[in-house]
């Protein structure tokens, strides 16, 4: 049994029928190497042995009336895989335009909540030759992006028949006294939690006062320009995707002296430049993400997610994409050393010391408070470093790694990349009744990571 | 502008995640017939022009916080027919089997509120030939069996190149004090109709009550065995299927003397009896089945689902299918002339007499009520009267129109069928975390078919 943080439970509080809270991962595999060969009632075998290994795929929320926290953890004492398992496939003629409308169907709909949080389609009639897709969905309540990686790392092998784990040993489910009892014991938590929030949001808002005048400080929220991507948006979800060579990225990182953050970050504004100049509707300041920065090492703090949030600035009104890598990474490295002063657990500390009943209260009078006139952020954006080795899924061959986020909090727009083996895998997530044509935004971050490479190559060869 | 009866908002009302209050119609098409030839861009270019006369598929549900009443329905002054639209295909050999798990998960999804509640899913990659399956879900609030059926009606013609309908004039929509005055008439209606249903009750009492000696009475309800079909069931549905030809039912009907009805139920009482034989859980007493019969043309009251519910005893403790057929006919006789002295719209005036506070209220302190110790019926039972037309869905043959209704009221299981030019589709609808293996049901009703098939000709040529 593990009680689930107040960070976690809020995705949980949070979700709606138009606003599922689903991490997923597309995993395009090359089926060659898988051992006897592929079908999907060997594959579905397989996966039946690897999950017996992986705990977050085996525990599903528990709850009580008699508690007074959030829900717990506890194993499925009665798991199936085929009920986690699915098998569709592509129409004609299985290229990108089918998986991602194939794929944007599965990150609309909501996870089964009386079951393990989680889903894997196998997805066959793919265009290439022995290609099948993987899409993985995971609640954010269970994971967020490193334990979505730390899912994959356990779900996969670096090679075809890599040995297979021994399975977790279940033990007895709580009973209800149990959940309520570790839930009565967690409040007693509470005004510590409190009382830590409260000094964390002092001591930060000090210490931001002290570096207004010294101009380094992250974009504050509620000052992004309106946009497209803060539409309301509906149950309906489309993702686009790219798949680049992270040398190149390098080489543009090393041509101008920055990091891989940087130039990704530099490339996803490239593209939302270019799409709203086509749609002549660039605003004239800058569009602002909010980017969660992982806290795993910094913070003691119990839970899955382990985050607390940076606003970037990414320099859209700028039009040279050289100036504007420079104002990028000025911004994060501010944005930075501005979070390395702020309370590592301050996004944690809050979401504890509210108890499930303040936030259902909390959440149901949201809609009647009035919208600022300006949104909080234009877009989610997320960079989750991922294994840097050849990794095998079942058998498999993993070519290539999409990650989507969702998207929440009044932005129809998520951007979220992810590395593995040399590759970043960027995927896109919105809804088609806000934004209507997802895919132009990947296309224009191809076509930009091309114009920036020359670039840098340019400049490496002087 | 059209308020929702008491009837047709209880099925929103009666809707959970694990109890979706889907009516499906999986149409089987022979594409060759399609001017210009099959392709999914012309088959959605022709939906587009055809739904515009198709009311139903173009109003949604309109409430507002002052509307004391039930909803209504009103034009969606934002349709787009993309948003219901899907396109999907079957992984290989696509048969039967990949045809009804892609239909199961389609079923298995709740319909958004926000749209009108209706999607067509339309599926590739069938094994034969030409071959493009349809599936049609739509909400049970939205139509009956008979209402679906003139849906269909509505969207098909009797030719590959019938003339498309005029388009429906939208007219503007509703204010949120036009929905609200609206519902207060309809509150003015309450104690009429409360006074009509009391009448109606109590005299059925007495009629049931002076029938009891003579035996004329049908199935009490809480009187069913315990089964599987009345185990709990989860979030995922499973569905099953036959198609026979309805020249072969009327074979078996004349040469008893039947009604095409009793046949179709003897039928399934065959299959279920073969099905809990083989799992060695036949029960002692008879299955009892519920069974809605129309009264569109026996009712004035308003609304889109007009039914009264029928018990039917289905004879499974009988061994011999001959004298079940028989048992089945006198059964049906007696419900029958038993429900012409009921009050045609006893179930529509109750429904009509409560408001939506009262149902959500009753609906929320039902599960603490202790279940009684025996399933008011076993499973659901209906049987709609389709065209007896060849029709073709935007220009392709329909070969074949399967019928699925939704599990509900404690019952895992759901039959439906029915006929479309010369046959008689039959459709199984269930919970594989309840049934597991319902396609096995589907199997023994047609080898149950044929047995009886063969004892009439037999009966008939002697």
């Amino acid at each position: 049994m593990e009680r689930l943080s107040g960070m976690d439970a809020m995705f949980l509080y949070l979700e709606t029928p138009s606003q599922p809270l689903n991490i997923c991962g597309l995993l395009l595999l090359d089926t060659s190497t898988m051992p006897g060969g592929y079908s999907f009632e060997r594959f579905k075998a397989a996966l039946a042995v690897q999950v017996e290994a992986v705990p977050q795929f085996r525990m599903k929320l528990r709850d009580s009336q008699l508690n007074l926290g959030h829900p717990v953890w506890a194993y499925d004492t009665d798991f199936h895989v085929e009920r986690h398992l699915h098998r569709t496939a592509l129409p004609s003629p299985g290229g990108d335009v089918e998986l991602a409308e194939a794929c944007g169907r599965i990150a609309a709909q909501p996870l089964n909540r009386d079951l393990p949080l989680w889903e894997m389609w196998v997805i066959e009639s793919l265009a290439a030759e022995g290609a099948v897709a993987v899409m993985l969905k995971c609640h954010h309540s269970a994971a967020d992006g490193i334990g979505a990686a730390g899912i994959i790392a356990q779900l996969c092998g670096t090679e075809p028949d890599s040995v297979v784990p021994q399975p977790i040993e279940v033990p007895a489910p709580p009973n209800r006294l149990q959940i309520a009892a570790g839930g009565a014991l967690s409040i007693a938590e509470r005004p510590r939690r409190f009382a830590s929030a409260l000094t964390g949001t002092l001591l930060t808002a000090m210490r931001t006062a002290r570096r207004i005048p010294t101009g380094k400080t992250m974009a504050p929220p509620f000052a992004a320009p309106n946009t497209v991507f803060n539409a309301p948006f509906t149950t309906r979800r489309s993702v686009a995707f790219c798949d680049i060579a992270l040398d190149e990225v390098k080489a543009i990182k090393n041509a101008y002296g920055l990091t891989v953050n940087d130039v990704i970050t530099a490339l996803c504004a490239e593209a939302l430049r270019r799409y709203l100049l086509a749609r002549s509707e660039l605003p004239e300041s800058s569009l602002i993400a909010a980017v969660p920065v992982a806290v795993h090492e910094r913070s003691d703090r119990p839970g899955r997610n382990q985050a607390s949030w940076l606003f970037y600035r990414l320099g859209t009104d700028i039009e040279d994409p050289v100036a504007r890598l420079a104002f990028i990474a000025d911004g994060s490295a501010k944005a930075k050393d501005h979070n390395a002063e702020m309370a590592p657990t301050l996004v944690q500390d809050w979401t504890a010391s509210l108890n499930p009943t303040v936030i259902r209260s909390v959440l149901r009078v949201l809609p009647a408070v009035p919208k600022p006139p300006r949104p909080a952020f234009n877009l989610l954006l997320s960079n989750v470093p991922g294994p840097a080795l050849q990794l095998y899924l079942l058998g498999s061959r993993i070519t290539s790694l999409i990650p989507f986020g969702p998207i929440l909090a009044g932005t129809a727009l998520n951007i979220t990349a992810m590395s593995l083996n040399g590759r970043v895998g960027i995927g896109f997530t919105s809804c088609p009744d806000a934004v209507p044509d997802i895919s132009d935004i990947a296309r224009h971050l191809e076509d930009g990571f091309a114009d920036l490479r020359d670039a840098a190559a340019a400049t490496s060869t002087k």
